[in-house]
Formats: C-alpha cells, structure tokens, sequence
C-alpha cells in the first residue's frame, strides 16, 4: 500500500464515538495517520497498520496529541471597518443614542462594508483568518450580511470565497441578507425580505456563492413569519438553512428551523424546552457562541442540561464579528464555553471538531479522524486534550495539515 | 548627537500625561524614538529632532503605533504542573472533595512545584513567558509561593531570575511564602507565618532575590494581623509589600497594605470605601486581576467609580496561575478588564504600562516613553490604540524592543 504521507507516534483524538480508549474523543494512544491525495487513508494504533504500507513521507509525532483541524461553523469574518471607537465610547459612558449619532451600531459596518471593494474586504479579513489558522482551523464558515443588497452581499461571498485562495482552508459561506433592515427599508421590513427573497437570494443562487441561507430572528431583526418567507425561498432553490435564533429573548426561532429541517440553530441563549424538544427530534445541531455572550454582558445561559438531555449535538464557534463578538480565537471560544456555559472539556473539543462539521451538513468529509475523510490535522504541544480548554490565550499548536499538506 | 537606533514616523503613546494629542495616553503623532546604551534619549514629535542627530541604525515606522513595552505587574508564572485535569473534572461535575481526594487545588500545584528542579521549573515557564513576550511584554513580574518552605520558595525565585537570561525582559520576583499554609502545618498558621518570618524571608533577603514581598489576605489563607508580622519583617529588611486584598471577602487588607505604604494592593473585589480612601492617602496602586474575577466567575465587581474619583492608580495584570487565572495573554486581560470591570480604553492601556510600572516601584525606569527610561517598546498594526483592548484573541505586535534591541 502506497501513500503520500504518514504520521507515526500520535496520540489521536479521533472524535470517533466508541473509538478504543476514553470515549467521547475517541484516543488512540500510539497512533498512526495515513494520507493520499488529501484523503486521510489509515487513522488508528500502529500495530494495525497495513504490513505493506509504503510511505514518501513519514513524520514522528513524538508523542504529540492530534486532533481533527478546527471547524469554526459560525463567523462573519469578512466585513468592512471594526467597531473599536464606539467599544470606546461605549466605555467612556456614552449612551446608545450618542453612539448611533456617531455612526455606530451595526449601520457602521454595513456603510463600511458597502464602500469596500472585494480586494479591501479580502485584504482586511486575512489577518482574522490568520489567527484562526494559527490555531488549527482548517475549516471556516463565513456569512454575508453587512451588505444588505444584492450587489454588496455578492462582493461579500465573494471575498469570502476568495479567502480558500489566498490560504490553505476550506471555506464555506452562508446568504445572510436577512440579518438586519438596511436603511433604505427602514421601517419596511415585509419590503426588505420581500427583496431578500425575489431580488438578493434569486441571484446569488444563480451564481452558487452560498452553501447554505441564515437569518437573524430577533424583536430587533426579523420574526419568524418573515424568516418563514426566506426558508420557502431558499429551499426553493434547494439550499439549507440555519438560524440565529433565541439569543436575546424566545421568539421561538428553533422551532422554526425545526420545522424547515435546518442545519442549526445558533446562539440559543433563551430557548426553551418546546425548542429543545424540536432541534431533537428534527436533528439540528445547536451551535453555541459564548463570545457574544461575553462581549454583550448577557446573563442567560443557553440550556444545556436540556440540549445534552435530548441529546441535541453541540458545536461552538467564534462568532467572530465587529459588533457583538471581535473573537478570533477558537481555543478562547472554547473556554469561554467551558468557564460560562458549563460545557465539559468533551463537548468543547467534540463542538469544534465532529459537531462543528456536523452543523455545516458536512460531517461526512471533515470532522473526525477517519479513513474516507479529508486530511485536516492540528498536531498540539500538549499533555492532556483538556488543556486545549483550560489555558486562556495560550496557543500550544505545533502544526496545521490541510489536505494533506 | 549621535545615537544607536532612530524610529521615525509612528504614532506614539507616550502615556505621560498632558503630552499634546490625547490627554491620557499622551500621543505624539508623527512621532521619533531615539534609544542610546538601551536608554530613550528623544521621544517626541519628529519636528522636534535635534538637527545634529546621526543614528547608527534607522527604521521607518510607517505611521505604525507605538507603546512602551508592556507591563504584567501581577503573575505566577513559575510554577510546577497544571491544574487542567482539575478543571476537566469540575466541568464534568466532580465536588471540591472529590477533588481534593484527587490532590486537586493548590496542595496540588505546590506538590508539583517541590518535586520541580529549577531546570523544570524554567522549562516550563518559558512557553508562558514566551506567550506574554508574542504581546508585547518587555516587563514581568514573578511570585514565588507554591514552594511554601525555603529551599522550594529559592528554587521557584531562582527560576524566575533564570528566565531574564534566557529571554530579552526584565523580570522582577516578589517572595509569596504567605500564599497558603502548607500541609506540614496545617492548623496552625500562625506557626507558619512565624517559619515564613524567621527562616524564609531571612534566607531569601539574605540571598537578594525577592524585589517585594506579598501575601494573601483572605479567610481562607492569612488574617492581616499574620500579613503585618510578614510586613514588619519585610520592613525590618528594606524590602517593599504589597498585598492580595479583598477578592473574596473584605478583611481590610487594603488598609493593612495602606499602613505599611505598600507598593500595591490587588484584586479588591470587595474593597469598600474606607479601603480606597486609606489607597488614595498612602498612594498605593490598584492592581485589578479580570482573568482570575471571570475563571472564578465571580459576581462582584471592583469599585472602579470609587478608585477614579479618589484618584487612585490603576493597573491591570493576567494574574497569570495554573488554579484561578490559567491566563497568558495580557491583550486579553485587557478586554476582560473593560468588557467585565468596564475600564476605559485609556485606563486599560495606561494599567498595563504607566500604572503597572508604578505597582512595581519602577516608573522612574519603565512604563513611559521618556528620556532616560529603558527603551522597551512594542510597535504594533493597529488604527487606533482602543483597538488593543477591543479585539479578543488577535495579536497586532509587530515588533517588541527590550533595551534598545
Ligand atoms: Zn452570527
Ligand atoms: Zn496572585
């Protein structure tokens, strides 16, 4: 047996329930990884590797933990500006309305992203890429909606697509158009999504820039009835979708999405056990994004005994975003997830690897260690898996494999 | 004039007061910094550049912002193990007995750091240290306090003298012998403070390597009535105290460090008014400690209306320590500061150079961008300074300088 690559002495976390070993993580102690053509061809003991197994290139881990590349299913990592001044004048006690008089608010960043070009929205996500890169993402979802038409929203996915060039990591993009009301339609919501519908989604569909449609269901944002509307259309045209849903008050958004089959629903913060019940029993995957729970001073935790109860998956992302979450770490993520939401050291790392593929539908090429899947690798200068939790903006990371490579 | 290195065309943050520009931080835009034998000799606007000057090495900034090197007053970061496993089981449920039977808690940590030789312990502080130097950390500050008898306590404050000859920052020790009563005394603390008075403190001044001496005044550690026989005999050996005060409970420990006019008293949590009038009167800095309110989760938040008003100092450190602060990011440390204790950007900046060098006794050496200070700089990508303290898990360094180098 002929292969590319082959990494000897791992200790693997496979995130293969009822691997051998501790459970949740699926360890083989005394690991090997196999790759050809990008494709991971053998993960498990040494002992069992094939007799004839004829390598190119070999790599001693030394004994170094592996796990899965990092996915972080949930970012809004290409977008014009940042919002540093008004977190400033926000400190410094200006109120809301001062704030919005100044530009602030999420209207800064739809103006600053409308006015950049699709090279200026590129050049300014590629160091947020980088960080995450820099601790073992592999795989990145990235949403549109700062731009709010169909022209800027284009540009958006664009960039976002363009990112897979400029750097060795898969890139998946979300439609987002039905994430605020634009100016144009203040006051006009039925009349935005009506464009979100007929005009935004009809085009970028036509050009494939989105692997799947989301949708911001809030009092402040749009209700169900109308994220109802941009389901309809979006399945129409044979896309998934997902929702964040339930972050600031119930407006009973997983439910929907339940109903819609949805990949997730994110946030999650107030929902409750009809929700819980329905993500359940219709599959979703429940993303939780401890970031913008911190960043906002929110209160309310997500219900998480009643999501492992009902044995609902649970991936964590960044969230990364200029307004409620600048969070660029998915390791900080990861303990913001454990020290405020309570998730164990298990669920963490299961949410950013297994479940994490699992919410963007593609749990079936990325995600676990497993002969069939892409050869996504973070190799990690650590003792126990659940430092990767513990340790507070400490980055143990010793390599990063991305197909292979 | 002739002078080893020129920076030209950056943006400073001198942090010296009343500078033109922004009050608070002092900036100079279109600002130099000229460095001889490791020491500033001209900060200030370009214009203002002697004409004679010739500079052996140059570098073009680039309109780049530029700080003083930054300041971590407040860590542990010598120490043997982690405490990793202990979090994984508290995440999943273990009761503080449960961990305890499994050596979990500080026992655990001072366990790990008596077995530890000094090699060890320098090994595996390096990759921490190295974490806050990516950051632009030119200064830190290192307690001893998990050896709890002397040769244990020389060996950790050995170590942290060490890692100034492996790296290029300046490290200052503090001996913590007063940080919790060992297990050899255990029920008798006043037994301990007495071993840590007479034999500890004798030894390690006798030595010069501690630059302070701190304690932890807390219920569940020592009473300031046992603080002030370690103060007196601090005293008696020239040495500065400082204070761990108020972050449980309010004991009064910020009036003890107050009478003994003590460099700083830190975390505070429930300091009261009294607390920070008797602050204000000695001229104590307030060094406030995010990472260890939020790992804790705690509730209750430092008075900072009441340090502002009474015009106390101050600072902000990562508490760095593997049982309440597993936290090696001082940018980090920042954000939590603002987002958790609701600092200023200017405050939060100012901690972590001007008032952090000040916590340390040191600002007539660090902390600004002055003539005849160390030129410790860092130099990062950033639009604005708030971003610093905005972004989570980003790290904008672009070059530190330790000394002139
Ligand atoms: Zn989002
Ligand atoms: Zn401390």
């Amino acid at each position: 047996m002929q292969v590319d690559r082959l990494w000897t002495n791992g200790r693997l976390m496979t995130m293969v329930p009822g691997a051998p070993g501790a459970p949740g993580l699926g360890v083989v102690e005394g690991g090997a990884v196999a790759e050809e053509a990008g494709r991971i061809v053998f993960a498990g003991p040494m002992a069992d590797l094939p007799g004839d197994l004829d390598a190119r290139d070999r790599t001693d881990l030394e004994g170094r933990w592996v796990s899965p590349g990092l996915i972080d299913c949930h970012t809004h990592l290409v977008h014009g500006g940042d919002r540093a001044r008004e977190f400033e004048l926000r400190l410094a006690g200006a109120s809301y309305e001062e704030i919005a008089r100044a530009g602030g608010g999420i209207r800064s960043t739809v103006a600053a992203t409308r006015a950049a070009s699709e090279d200026e929205l590129v050049a300014s996500a590629l160091p947020r890429l980088d960080a995450l890169l820099a601790e073992g993402v592999t795989t990145v979802e990235i949403k549109s909606g700062y731009g709010l038409e169909t022209e800027a929203e284009t540009r958006m996915l664009f960039a976002a697509r363009r990112l897979a060039d400029e750097r060795a990591v898969t890139v998946t993009t979300t439609f987002l158009g039905a994430h605020a009301v634009p100016p144009e339609f203040e006051g006009d919501a039925d009349g935005y999504i009506h464009a979100v519908c007929r005009e935004q989604l009809a085009s970028i569909a036509a050009d494939n820039l989105a692997d799947a449609v989301d949708g911001f269901c809030e009092t402040i944002a749009f209700s169900p009835d109308q994220m109802a509307l941009v389901f309809d259309a979006a399945q129409a045209l044979g896309l998934p979708v997902k929702l964040h849903a339930e972050q600031l008050s119930n407006l009973g958004g997983a439910r929907l999405a339940a109903r819609y089959g949805a990949l997730s629903a994110d946030h999650l913060e107030y929902l409750d056990e009809d929700g819980v019940a329905a993500m359940a029993h219709a599959g979703l995957t429940a993303v939780l994004l401890p970031g913008a729970f911190y960043f906002l001073r929110e209160t309310q935790v997500p219900p998480v005994d009643a999501l492992r109860l009902a044995g609902v998956p649970i991936a964590v992302a960044t969230d990364c975003n200029p307004g409620s979450s600048p969070l660029t770490s998915p390791l900080v993520a990861l303990n913001m997830a454990a020290t405020l939401f309570r998730l164990t050291v298990e669920e963490c790392l299961l949410g950013i690897t297994r479940n994490a593929a699992r919410a963007l539908g593609r749990l079936g090429d990325i995600g676990t260690l497993e002969p069939g899947k892409a050869c996504d690798l973070a190799i990690w200068n650590i003792e126990t898996p659940a430092e990767l939790v513990y340790r507070i903006g400490f980055n143990p990371l010793h390599a990063r494999v991305w197909r292979g490579k």
